[in-house]
C-alpha cells in the first residue's frame, strides 16, 4: 500500500489556492500509483483560521471547496482536513475534521475529539469536541484516523490539560493496521523530539504504524515546521519529511526501511523557523521588501541576516540611523555587515530632527533635567524615519528587539518597537548570541566587534545595558522559569541561587512592561510560551 | 430573611485590598442584621484575572483568602466567588466556583456548569466546569447558586453557542425559595435588558425570587456597570443596584416592593461607561493625569469631556499641536472647549520638527512627490510630543480615534493611535456625534462649531473624511454588521440597500487594517463586539 503524504503550506482563508494545491498533490498521486492521500488538519482553510470560523459564509466556502476535492479524488482513498458543519446544534457549531474520501464519494468524518484550549491554541472558542473514534477499511486494511491533539493525551506530553479521555485507548484491541494523523503543530525550539515520542506511545499502544501528516509554514505567528512522520509498530521512526519545506512524502507499507532520525540541529532549526515565519508573513501578503534600523548592535545584525535570507539581499533596506551618542565602532560594524550580506545601507542622522524636537518643547521643559524621555526621543525619531520610508518606498519595518528586552520593557514603545513584524522578540539574548555564532559557523558574517561588544542603547553618553539590567543568564533564567514555566519568586530564586529580591524585581517589571508589549509588533513565536502570542495578562493589576 | 448584595469593584489580583473590602462588608453586614450576603462572580481576585490562573502560587493566594473570609463570617450565609482546585484532576485544574460559607465554616461549593468561551471570554482556556446543581438550606429556605452563565442558556440569549445542558432546568421541582446568581457580566451597549430577561426567564420557571449580584468597575478592557438585581416570582423587577458604583443592596424578602424598572438612559450609560473605563483603568494603576491631542474636531473633543469626567478636569492636559494645515477654527474650537471644561491646555506646534524631518529626508526622497507619507510624518510627530509630556511629567495618553476608523484603519499606526488607553475605539462616529449631543444637553460644552465642521484629519490643504470614505452612516453600517453579526456583503447590501461592491470593499478595508489595531492601544469596550477585546482575525490572510 503507497500512501502520499502531503505535507502543504497553506494560507489562512485562501480557499482557492489551498484547494489548488490540494487538487495538484491527487494528480501527482495518481501519476505515482498512490493508494491514500494524507492531507493535514483543517487544510483547506489553513490553521488557525480564528475568528473567520465565526463566519457561516467561510463554513459555507469550505463546504464547497470540500466539494471540489471530493470530485477530484477519482482512484483514491483521501484523507483531509476541513471544518465540518455540528448536524446536532450541540455547545458549537462546527467540528475540526478530518474528511474521508474514496473515489469520488465522501464516506464520513472523523472530528477531533480533543480540542487543545491553552497558550497559543483557542479551539474550545469554535468547535464541538468530536465523541468517537472509527475505523475505516480500506484494501483490506483497518485504518483510524486522529487529528493532532487527539493522540496527545495518551503520551503525557499535555501540559496544564488532563483530558477526560483517550481517543487512543478507545483504538485498542481494534486489530488496525494503520494510524492517520492530521497535525497542525506549530514549532517551538525542541518540539519535534516531544511530536515523536508521541506517536512512539500511539505505536506502541497499537502494535502499527502511524503516518502523521503535519502543516508547514508560517502563518501570523506561528512557525509549522513540517517534519511529517512515519513510525513503525514498534515506535520506530521509520521516514520523515523535510523540515521547514512543502513536501511529498511516499510512503510504501510494504518496503521495510532502516530506522532514521532527526538530524541533530536545534539553532538551525530555530534559524529556519525565524526565516520561514518572516518569508510567509511577507510573501503570503504579497510583499517583497523588508527594511530594518541597523544600529551596530547583535540584535539588528541577527535580525538583517534572517530578512537577506527570508527575502533576497536585494530586497532588504538597513538603515542606520546614528546619533550624538553613536560610537564610531557602531556605525563601521553596521557598514561591514551590510557588506557582508550584500544588502543596501542608508545612513540618516537623527541629530536635526532631535534638535528641532527639543528646542520645540524647550519652553516647556525648562528646568528639567534630560532623563529617559530624550532617551525614546530618539529611539522614536527612528522609528519615525523607518515608518516614513516604509510609507514612501513600501518596504514593511522588521523589529529587532529581543524576548529578554521585551520581558523587561527595556525598549521604547512607538520607537524601537515599532514594525510590521517583530522577528526576534520570541528569542532571549542568551539565544542571539547564540544564532549569531551560528550564523557565522562556516564564515564570519556578523562582524565578531558586534558580537564582542557590551549590549548598549546607545541613548545617552556611554549607555551599558548591564546600568539598568541584571546580567542577561540571569533574566533569562527568570524569563524563561516564570513566564514558560510559572514557577514562582520563591522557586526561581531557590532553583537558580539567585536573591529572591531580585527575582521579584523582574517579575515585576514583567508585568509592568505588559502595556508596551500588547501595542508591541506580531512576534515569530518559537519558544513554549511568547509574550505576544498564547500569553493572556491584565494591564491593571495588582498581583505583581 | 435580609440579604446583603454587595456589588463590588474588585482590582485583578490585588488579593488583600479585595479581601479587605470583602470584610468591612461582611462588618457592615451584621450591623444591619443581614442573614446572607451575596457576592459577585470571581471577586476574590477579580473578573476576569486571565492567564494569572495559570500560576500554581495565584491559586493557592486564593485558598488562604477564601479562610480569612470564612474566619471572618461569623453569623452569616456568604455565597461568594472564587478559584477551586479540582480534585479529580480532569481536563483543566481548577473550577469557577461560589463558596458557600455558615457562620465561619465552609459549606461546599458551586462549580459553575456553562463556561462561555467566545467573545471576550475564555473560560474554558482555565476552567473545568462544574456538573451539578445543588440546593442549599438556610433558615428554613431553599436556596440554588448559579454563576452568571449558569442561568443565561435558559433564555436562549447566548448566541454562537447551544450548550448540552441547562442548569435552570436541573432546578425544576426542587421546590425552591430563592435563586442567587454570582455574575461579572461586562458592560455592552443595551445588554442591561438583555441581562433582565436573562433573570426573567429563571424565575418564571422556577417561580421564586432571584438575585443576581454583579461586578462593577473597569479592568482593562472591560467595564462592569453593575445594576445587581432581585426579580420575584413573577419574573417582575423589584429592586436594582447602582449603575457603575459599589453599592450595597439591602434585600427583604419578607417585604412586598412595587416593581421598578431601568432608568432609560443608554446614552447616559454609556458616557459612565466610558467614564468609569477610563477611571479605573488609571486610578487602579495608581495614575493620576491624563493628556491627549486636541485638534478641534469631535472625537478628541469627546474624549476631553470623557477624561475631565474620570480624572477631575485639573490632572487633564489637552495639546494643540497644529500645523500648516491645520484651520484657524480648529485652534480657536481646541481653545474653547478647554476653557468649557476648565482642563489646561498647551500649544506645541509641530512645524518646526516637521520641516527638519523633511530636510533630513529630502535627499532619499527627491522627485518623489508627497504623499500619504508626509501626512503619517505629522501624525507620528504628534504622537512623539505627547509621548515626550507622557515621559518628562507621567501624564497618560488618552487616544481619541473612533471605532469607525479603527476599523478602516483611517488612523496612523504610532501617530493619532499612540496612547495608554483609546478611550472611544469601540464608540463609531455617529454614536460620536450621539454622545457629543448629549455631553451638550444641558449647556454647550463642546462648541456647536466643532459638532457641525465636516470630519477632516487635516493633514493636507482641504482634507474632508469624505475624501477617503463613504458616509459614516454607510460606514457605521457595514461595520456593525460584518463585526457583530457576522452577516456576508451580499446580506449586508441587500439588507441595506447598498452597492455590493462598496460592502466588499468595506469590508476588504476592515481585513487590511488589521496590522493596524494589532498594535492600538487597549479600547474601552462598549460594543457588542469590539475590535480589540474579544475579536481574533489574522493578519496574514486571503479571504477578504
Amino acid at each position: 500500500m503507497r500512501i502520499l503524504v502531503a505535507q502543504l503550506n497553506p494560507t489562512i482563508g485562501a480557499m482557492v489556492q489551498n484547494t489548488g494545491k490540494i487538487i495538484q498533490v491527487l494528480e501527482r498521486a495518481r501519476a505515482q500509483q498512490i493508494d491514500i492521500v494524507l492531507f493535514s488538519e483543517l487544510v483547506l482553510c489553513g490553521y488557525p483560521p480564528e475568528d473567520f470560523l465565526l463566519h457561516p459564509s467561510f463554513i459555507a466556502a469550505q463546504e464547497a471547496y470540500l466539494e471540489r476535492v471530493i470530485q477530484a479524488s477519482k482512484g483514491l482513498f483521501v484523507v483531509l482536513g476541513t471544518v465540518r458543519r455540528n448536524p446536532n446544534k450541540r455547545e458549537k457549531e462546527i467540528f475540526n475534521s478530518a474528511a474521508i474520501i474514496q473515489d469520488g464519494k465522501l464516506l464520513g468524518f472523523h472530528d477531533k475529539i480533543l480540542l487543545p484550549t491553552y497558550d497559543v491554541f483557542d479551539e474550545r472558542r469554535y468547535f464541538e469536541p468530536g465523541t468517537t473514534t472509527q475505523v475505516w477499511e480500506f484494501k483490506g486494511k483497518k485504518i483510524a484516523v486522529l487529528i493532532c491533539e487527539d493522540m496527545w493525551q495518551h503520551s503525557g506530553q499535555v501540559k496544564y490539560t488532563e483530558y477526560g479521555q483517550d481517543p487512543v485507548e478507545s483504538l485498542k484491541n481494534k486489530h488496525l493496521d494503520l494510524v492517520l494523523n492530521l497535525s497542525a503543530s506549530p514549532y517551538h525550539f525542541q518540539k519535534r523530539d516531544i511530536r515523536l515520542k508521541v506517536c512512539q506511545a500511539v505505536c506502541e499502544t497499537l502494535k502499527c504504524p502511524l503516518i502523521m501528516c503535519c502543516q508547514v509554514g508560517g502563518n501570523d505567528q506561528l512557525v509549522f515546521d513540517g517534519y511529517s512522520m512515519v513510525v513503525d509498530g514498534q515506535g520506530r521512526l521509520r521516514q520523515l519529511a523535510k523540515g521547514f519545506e512543502e513536501d511529498d512524502l511516499v510512503v510504501d507499507l510494504n518496503k521495510s526501511l532502516e530506522a532514521c532520525s532527526f538530524p541533530e540541529e536545534s539553532l538551525s532549526d530555530l534559524y529556519r523557523a525565524l526565516v520561514l515565519g518572516v518569508r510567509d508573513y511577507m510573501h503570503k501578503l504579497d510583499l517583497k521588501k523588508g527594511c530594518l534600523g541597523l544600529s551596530g548592535g547583535i540584535d539588528s545584525a541577527l535580525v538583517a541576516c534572517i530578512a537577506a535570507d527570508a527575502l533576497g539581499k536585494e530586497n532588504v533596506l538597513a538603515v542606520s540611523m546614528p546619533s550624538l551618542y553613536s560610537s564610531e565602532g557602531s556605525v563601521s560594524d553596521a557598514q561591514q555587515l551590510a557588506r557582508n550580506l550584500g544588502i543596501e545601507l542608508l545612513s540618516i542622522p537623527i541629530e536635526t530632527t532631535f534638535n528641532a524636537l527639543l528646542a520645540t518643547l524647550e519652553p516647556h521643559f525648562i528646568g528639567l533635567s534630560p532623563d529617559v524621555t530624550e532617551e525614546n526621543m530618539q529611539a522614536r525619531i527612528r522609528g519615525l524615519i523607518l515608518m516614513a520610508l516604509s510609507n514612501k518606498w513600501g518596504h514593511i519595518v522588521l523589529s529587532t528587539g529581543n524576548k529578554s528586552e521585551m520581558g523587561l520593557g527595556y525598549c521604547t514603545i512607538y520607537g524601537d518597537m515599532v514594525g510590521g513584524l517583530s522577528v526576534i522578540s520570541d528569542v532571549t539574548k542568551q539565544l542571539v548570541y547564540s544564532l549569531s555564532g551560528w550564523v557565522n559557523r562556516r564564515q564570519e558574517i556578523i562582524p565578531q566587534t558586534i558580537i564582542d561588544k557590551p549590549p548598549s542603547a546607545e541613548l545617552r553618553p556611554n549607555q551599558k545595558d548591564s546600568d539598568s539590567l541584571p546580567d542577561y543568564a540571569i533574566v533569562d533564567r527568570v524569563v524563561q522559569d516564570y513566564v514558560e514555566e510559572f514557577l514562582s519568586a520563591e522557586e526561581i530564586a531557590e532553583k537558580c541561587h539567585l536573591n529572591v529580591d531580585v527575582v521579584k524585581d523582574l517579575i515585576h517589571r514583567i508585568h509592568v512592561a505588559e502595556y508596551k508589549r500588547r501595542q508591541g509588533a506580531p512576534c515569530i513565536r518559537v519558544s513554549k510560551r511568547a509574550f505576544l502570542a498564547g500569553r493572556r495578562f491584565p494591564i491593571v493589576q495588582k498581583w505583581q
